[in-house]
């Protein structure tokens, strides 16, 4: 059987018993009960994911997926292809705003090239993954066979599950993709059967007319290549980028191996929609950093049943959001873990 | 001159200059412009602060304050006046929220004593600046003295000055007091203009028929005491804490050594009304953590002109959501000092 096949076989359910132990032990802490909101049910959760009344996510990686796309040709974005290879060079020299917020939270950083449009130097310290050079252009011809699509999600279960078994507790999900907005949009619009014009964004800072144009694109390419929303591999083939793939690999192997995943932006969204058509138990194993400017991430959100932790018009994926997250997770679990209860510290609980 | 006045005065603008300087290095960062967003203008907002294009708050203090309050008589809280002297107990063993969150981020946790109802015991590892022992039952008579009022804005600005000293580079506030939504409530109201019920939340968990009557209550004291909206000191001795106070010197006290001051929930939002009464130039210092659920928050926010960070239902108090917010604090400071810049990295900068 296919690694494809395989990881989504061994993705379970939460564990119901030990969340509902959790609850009874967030309820004995010394504070009002549920005053920590938010925090208090990402514990809950974490219990669930990793079947552990004490869970422990301190080993934090983010995995930052790279791949170009043919539909650049199109004007979708400001910035030349080129700079999804930079950037990855960039990657590599610890420059960029993800190293450095995850240097800031403790997560290591694996950068892997899916897909790339040119050859990068084979010295370079990244994971050298490539299915293509780029996508082809989707207003034109689908982006990618059906094997490559399998190819690029296989892609993110091997890097994530080695680095499970490196002993990674958590990972985020990361992007760097010129121009890869625009098949995230035309993924949300896909699933979510909305017009594009209404999950399609400003990406890098597009003008007015750039961004009607970019949503005339997609809805055009959808009705070229009519990819069946139920199917997450046939969306992705037609429509979607090897980053986008490996993204949803990412989360497949998360969930097999129980362990939480933080997506990112709209670009990761993207890609656990896929993950969760291929199989709808992954998203329970989602936790989401935040809420990207990009308009269609509510819609992926909402599909997803996922809330997220912050809300500070970020828009530059590569994982930052998710990774500025990881602490909040992290601060979750330790809640659960460390605070005294009120029979421990004598404190009079609330007239019930 | 007294502490409050001279603190008030030593209060100056933010450094436009350096401001400008922070917006330009941010500008030359590898990343779509203004794509990280609120992390950028936190980044700028630190530089004006602190008058330094290179600013560091790797320091970092949470003072949380305690006080009780005369209007618990009236049955305002679920929780008995005792908790508040087990709470700081239980602060001094390390065993609360606050102590849990503060240890996850790196950050000092100092408590104090404001104006605890009973005697503490002497040899606690915390402050003890008692004023009062508790406030007055602000539905009868004035919560408090002017001279009080001062004297727990003087413990605020001793507290945090006495941290500068020692070296911290952030300060976040955080606060401990049973039924102290309900002043918190009354100081928004006051400032607002609002009408009570407008501005008043359930605290630690009332019931339907308590929260009207909580409104109604305060809705009467200021009808009884009329407080001058545009007098802060006024607003506080009627129907404000001792705590509260407090937590507006460490906010004057803060922007007096430019040192950011980030503000935890509803509580600490009075504080800083309070603070910003006093002199209006301390908003500018001031960063939200979080939005709390309690319902006068919002209100207390745009009166400062603050935007949260967080939005995770949390009503925990202590400075918790402040505390876990330190961390995108010192995040955003370390993208502008650490992230290269497109000349650096040999990146191609957007079509203009």
């Amino acid at each position: 059987m296919s690694l494809l096949n395989t990881t989504m076989q061994e993705i379970k359910p939460l564990d119901e018993e030990v969340m509902k132990k959790s609850q009874e032990k967030l309820d004995s802490l010394t504070k009002p009960l549920g005053s920590l909101g938010y925090l208090e049910k990402i514990a809950k959760q974490i219990c669930g994911i990793t079947a552990n009344i004490k869970p422990e996510v301190k080993k934090k990686t983010v995995i930052v997926l790279a791949g170009d796309h043919g539909i650049t040709a199109k004007g979708v974005s400001l910035f030349p292809q080129e700079v999804t290879a930079q950037m990855v060079a960039n990657f590599a020299n610890e420059g960029a705003g993800i190293n450095v917020l995850a240097n800031h939270v403790g997560a290591k950083v694996v950068v892997a090239d899916v897909g790339v449009a040119v050859d990068l130097d084979p010295s370079l310290p990244i994971k050298h993954k490539k299915v293509a050079h780029g996508t082809k252009d989707f207003s034109q011809e689908p982006a990618m066979t059906k094997e490559q699509a399998i190819a690029s999600i296989e892609v993110g279960i091997e890097l994530a599950l080695e680095e499970t078994n490196n002993g990674a507790q958590i990972i985020a999900t990361g992007d760097m993709g010129i121009g890869n907005t625009t098949p995230s949009s035309a993924i949300v619009a896909a699933v979510s059967g909305l017009n594009a014009a209404l999950v399609t964004g400003r990406g890098t800072g597009l003008d007015d007319e750039s961004l009607k144009s970019k949503a005339v694109i997609i809805n055009k390419a959808l009705a070229l290549h009519k990819p069946d929303k139920n199917d997450g591999l046939d969306i992705l083939s037609k429509v979607g980028g090897f980053e986008i793939g490996a993204i949803a690999g990412v989360c497949l192997a998360c969930a097999s191996r129980r362990i939480p995943v933080v997506i990112d932006g709209f670009i990761s969204g993207a890609g656990a929609l896929i993950a969760n058509k291929l199989n709808p138990l992954t998203s329970s194993y989602m936790l989401a950093g935040h809420q990207s400017v990009e308009q269609g991430h509510k819609t992926a959100l909402s599909s997803l049943g996922l809330r997220n932790m912050l809300d500070m018009d970020l828009r530059l994926g590569e994982g930052t959001g998710a990774t500025l997250a990881l602490n909040i997770v992290e601060g979750a679990t330790k809640i659960l873990n460390e605070m005294a209860t009120f029979a421990q510290a004598e404190v009079s609980e609330a007239d019930k």
